[in-house]
């Protein structure tokens, strides 16, 4: 019998203009979305400056314990584009011209004025053995490195390299979700909170106030390995719940 | 004489809404921002879940490499909210009732039917010696301990708290930021960018590009220490770009 586990992965953030507060990351919620969905957790977020041995050091960490490692940005044309040369670092290896890069951008310039240039050429650079991610809508071209996947930092053009990569991943179950809302304050609820979600096990509820339309409320988020243990938890938070005298709904507010 | 120095900071956000893709965090930048304006650099960012290893170990390893470390999120009433205890396993003391906490709530729910409940009273734990850092728009309560800064993970009553801090910690000189656009593209200028930013020690010249109204241009952003440096550095990249043909504006587009 296989023992089941728990498939996590980091994501590392890289560029300046996330950390002057310019950039306002996009990245982190959709990967985050998609990771779950591969089966995958993402479990730690690191957003680090365009500095090669920040980049070589963070990815080493990241990529050795974690499954798997996204990186997001600077893996454009220009001189401030250097994650493919921190990856190289991290690894221990060079960077190259890949040759499946290449010919993606050959084909992509053949018709386009001037054609290809070596600025344009700087995009097919990546560690030795990387191979190729595309993007259907762009030239910028992703990499695969062992367990280290590296994206564009427009989240346009990095979700359209994550849809290349679904369900070429392993991985093993998703997270369920199961959202019940109330107009309640979190501190009316504290107890109740623990006292559900210690009466199932394997269930984690998180508690998000929120200020709408004049009115207190809270979003109850239960999340689980386990669909029937998500449902049920659910269902016995309502009940809780009415027994208090609120009115919760089932979904989120 | 006394030697510059750089003054660094980290931020650490905490929270599985975060890590599971269901809220954007929307702390960072605006962090990022403030930070600068007392003279000190973001040097790096971690996400992390809601469980009190990762939480201590992220504290410790963030609070040693940099002069300070914010974090938000986690400071609610409810039994996910964890942070106090995080910050005080990494510091190796206790989290009790800060009374000039404590009495900042009797305060606010003085004339609240109910009054101060149990719950409510969570919002004053905080490790042994933590100062309070208040917010003039809700009973959320900040703590500061060493060079540790404990914040909401809502947004807006995060800003507040940051706003009862500004002047308060020692920094050095901002980043001076000077932008210059041009409806040009990356692989277009990528040279120039680089000859600019040598010819200009002390600044960093990063690149974004951007597809606006069918046209493709990029904002150049000159970040540097010194003013004189960055303006310099604006109207040269400006004059190398108009004798390439181009015609770039001061200023963001």
């Amino acid at each position: 019998m296989q023992l089941k586990r728990t498939w996590t992965a980091a994501v590392l953030i890289i560029g300046d203009e996330i950390l002057s507060g310019r950039t306002q990351d996009e990245n982190v919620a959709p990967i985050a979305i998609w990771l779950n969905e591969q089966g995958i957790r993402l479990v730690e977020v690191r957003m680090v400056a365009d500095a090669l041995d920040v980049i070589s050091k963070a990815v080493n960490e990241l990529r050795q314990s974690h499954d798997y490692l996204i990186t997001t940005g600077g893996i454009g044309p220009t001189h401030d584009d250097i994650t493919v040369d921190g990856v190289a670092a991290a690894f221990g290896t060079v960077v190259e011209i890949i040759p499946e890069a290449r010919a993606i951008l050959e084909r992509f310039f053949r018709d386009v004025p001037g054609g290809l240039s070596e600025a344009h050429l700087r995009l097919a650079r990546a560690p030795t053995g990387a191979e190729v991610i595309q993007s259907p809508t762009s030239p910028a071209i992703g990499f695969r490195l062992d367990n280290v996947l590296i994206l564009a930092g427009v989240p346009r053009i990095a979700a359209s390299m994550l849809k290349n990569l679904s369900g070429k991943l392993l991985g093993g179950r998703p997270l369920v979700f199961v959202t019940v809302s109330a107009r309640v304050r979190e501190t009316e609820v504290a107890q109740l909170l623990r006292d559900t979600e210690e009466a199932h096990p394997g269930a984690v509820i998180g508690s998000y106030p929120f200020f709408k339309q004049g009115n207190h409320g809270c979003n109850f988020v239960i999340r689980c390995e386990d669909q029937d243990v998500a449902e049920g938890t659910g269902k016995d938070l309502i009940n809780r719940l009415r027994l208090e005298g609120f009115d919760p709904i089932e979904g989120g507010s």
